[in-house]
């Protein structure tokens, strides 16, 4: 048993079908009968329950509030805004009827053609158009700015090529929708969120981002700046693990939302909105975990200590159980989430594997001999070491070694980061450079041509235009024309 | 300001306007552009996140999980259980496209021909068909049992006449779906969680309700037993506000899903599911409120006090500010939320009538002379009185008062339910009695031809048969044959 289930392909065999075994074994996700939908099952939601709660959380402390917006949106909404519908109107949901009836040949149900609606709803593949339609009732006067609005929500998009977490046609994300009086508050809300979101990505997904504005090619549709954070997966492709977008007065001039200025005047207003996703659990999974199975950082694991008792006979448990059910209590009095797994149907060598799957941070084990010496047996998942040590403090001991190993995972995703970014100075070497996976800092010209010559002839994109480090001007690697400053170029999910 | 936010019709004379005009003036929600859902706007998505919360702790407490299943169904699942798909299939979103393209003369955008499904997908009203047609995969032996899965998610229902929060045609709920090896232990689960719905309602909503089972006519599709928590609005009408469905093999047997037994034998799963959702935040309302805007149960409630200033310049309000700031702390300590409100562009009387409105349950008043005599004037939101206390300990004196009005609504609202539930002995009686509202305790005979005619003729329909109270046998009050037990009849929304 325990080696089938440690049957996963290896990374450097085949990284996209590791992904997938891994995806799968660990119960994390699963298709559906459903084209492109996924069904999130209960490991792998428990670990975006925890990423909900800690955004969430940050989110309120940054000022903002929930609410809730219809899943539909009209048809015309989307040709209101002209970048818009072009980036979201092709591949979508299209709700044309609103009744089924029997059919007439008893073989099921069949649309009711009587009952098709008089304009189509889409699925939202975003909510821009429905929450501004709605803000134009909301604001009338600077006193009811800003409007700082979140929303959890699943949205549409109809993927040709789906990947479990990282591209389903129906996914789970928030969306938060804000509306300013002035053009530098909004600038800065946009800035504000994709900090939060970095903030998140490297405390609680021990994920090490670069934060960086897109190429106006990569932008959101109906978006004057996209900023992003770009986070490096272990086969050195980018995954953009979060968008914030600074929209201007867009979406206020589609929806036609003005607004009494405290001298007396009228402007539209300013607007930004930001999302994550269930990507980022994709994320997660592909950044740290390893041939064996999931490295989950310990601030998002679903528990992060499982201890198992090697017992003899059911004398030898009872007494394992007695001493394990004190190290609970003070492992939960520390605020440690931990399951206890005395199970009799499995061996311990089958749980250690099953643990070791799904990315356990910390496997604690004791046996007859640990009794008798008052030890017990410490793995760490990220080392995948291990070493005895006494019972005395171990709740102690554990919570510190979940912040080491906390610390480890992100020190060791910032090391491979840091060995795989470099500095790319001519074309050819690009070329050379980009097979070898990473991060490529370059001079660009900015222009949309070069960009896209380079994406044909490589399929590297430009992931961002970094807003630190550094911003010497050069010459672009292509066309020799000025550069403002390296971008980053990878390949990308 | 102040007149023209409390203008809420009076519940005497139009309740039904009374509740329209409370959601939209308290901010709860309104009608959005697309008919029939709404838009929860963030005071009354606030107290839908209080009740996630709480009702999540407890269904985890009860041994469930959370997992997330998709949003789209295919049609032919619909068919597979012959109640469920007449139940279900007749008022819902149909998917027939999934792609839109320009429109040849410029106008817009246009569903695209040419994307077709082959077969339409409908959008979720209930989720027993996707979730049991992925449990067959999940489900092979008795150790794969009890599989107990919970799922928060947004459903729609395409309702004609809708009215915000109670019936809506897209609803945010909670779905419980069990899988269990025997029957006993399905109905077990199925008791468990109305009595989890029961408790939630009282603690929480300080909603008495009763538990009963409902009748063949109103059990879920597909169900072989339906059991109910009925409310009583201050109107006299019923609410229902859960339900928890004993499925039998029903959904195993339209799904195929077996598994193989501790005895080598093999038998279909037995199923449950269970249900609450935003209707519950109507039901808060209707049960509680009064003709000066919302009353919210303290447990419940987005913020529990609010404390507001009484200054005649910037000196006082300075001075009231530091005193009142120990206090909030002291508040928050003890773990009662709390809004400290000295916002200089409104005035007392403006904000004393918003929140009266918003139902915060604790009002907190300092002026001038409360300062000097180290005072600060209380106001329960509950039975609108007021008093002077002293400052001494007041963060233990708000938290007991909080208590008490916890206890109070709940006893108002238990005091109603009685005076208004009565034994009703022929039917004579019965239609005079049902002009008036309340609950009716009458002998039925058990058939549905009686059950439908009494509806026909008085719009009073079975709420339930209670599972608590009087067995003593009688004779239906319509027809004179024998009932085993009285039933609960009452008109409902
Ligand atoms: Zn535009
Ligand atoms: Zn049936």
């Amino acid at each position: 048993m325990a080696k089938e289930l440690k049957e996963l392909t290896s990374r450097s065999e085949d990284y996209s079908q590791w992904y997938l075994d891994l995806v799968i074994k660990a119960e994390l996700a699963e298709n559906s009968a459903v084209r492109g939908c996924m069904v999130i099952k209960p490991y792998g939601y428990a670990i975006w329950e925890k990423m909900q709660r800690q955004l969430d959380d940050m989110f309120k402390e940054t000022g903002h509030v929930n609410a809730y917006f219809p899943l539909f949106i009209p048809k015309s909404f989307l040709s209101r805004e002209a970048d818009h519908v072009e980036g979201f109107a092709k591949e979508c949901a299209v709700v044309t009827h609103y009744r089924l009836k029997n059919a007439p040949d008893g073989s099921g149900v069949v649309v009711d053609p009587e009952a098709k609606l008089e304009e189509e709803l889409i699925i939202r593949p975003t909510s821009e158009t429905i929450i501004w339609s709605t803000y134009k009732n909301w604001i009338q006067s600077y006193r009811d700015l800003p409007l700082l609005i979140n929303q959890w929500a699943n949205v549409v998009r109809w993927e040709m090529r789906t990947r479990l977490f990282l591209r389903t046609a129906e996914f789970l994300w928030q969306e938060g929708h804000t509306a300013h009086a002035t053009e530098q508050e909004a600038v800065e809300e946009t800035e504000k969120m994709i900090n939060v979101y970095a903030d998140f990505a490297e405390k609680y997904m021990a994920l090490p981002v670069i934060k960086g504005k897109k190429s106006a090619s990569e932008r959101f549709a109906g978006a004057i700046d996209t900023y992003t954070i770009e986070a490096l997966m272990q086969d050195g492709k980018a995954l953009q693990s979060g968008t914030s977008h600074f929209l201007g007065q867009n979406f206020a001039k589609a929806f036609d939302v003005m607004f009494a200025d405290k001298d007396g005047g009228r402007d539209y207003v300013w607007a930004t909105s930001w999302g994550v996703s269930t990507r980022l659990i994709g994320a997660l999974i592909m950044a740290h975990s390893d041939d064996n199975g999931l490295v989950l950082p310990p601030k998002l694991a679903p528990y992060q200590v499982v201890i198992v008792p090697i017992y003899k006979n059911a004398e030898q448990l009872a007494q394992i159980d007695e001493k394990v059910s004190g190290i609970v209590s003070r492992l939960k009095a520390l605020g440690v989430s931990v399951k206890y797994d005395n199970s009799d149907n499995k061996k311990p060598g089958w749980k250690f594997s099953e643990y070791e799957l799904k990315g356990v941070p910390v496997r604690l084990a004791m046996g007859g001999r640990d009794m008798e010496n008052n030890t017990i047996e410490v793995a760490r998942r990220d080392t995948l070491t291990k070493e005895t040590v006494s019972c005395e403090n171990i709740e102690e001991y554990v919570k510190n070694l979940l912040d080491e190993i906390q610390e480890n995972i992100y020190k060791k995703a910032l090391d491979y980061r840091a060995s795989t970014t470099r500095e790319v100075n001519s074309y050819e070497e690009f070329k050379e450079e980009i097979e070898k996976g990473g991060f490529l800092l370059c001079h660009w010209d900015g222009t949309p041509e070069t960009e896209e010559l380079i994406k044909n002839e490589t399929k590297a994109t430009i992931r961002c235009i970094p807003l630190e480090g550094d911003k010497t001007p050069g010459k672009c690697m292509v066309t020799g024309k000025p550069s403002a400053q390296r971008v980053i170029f990878a390949r990308a999910y």
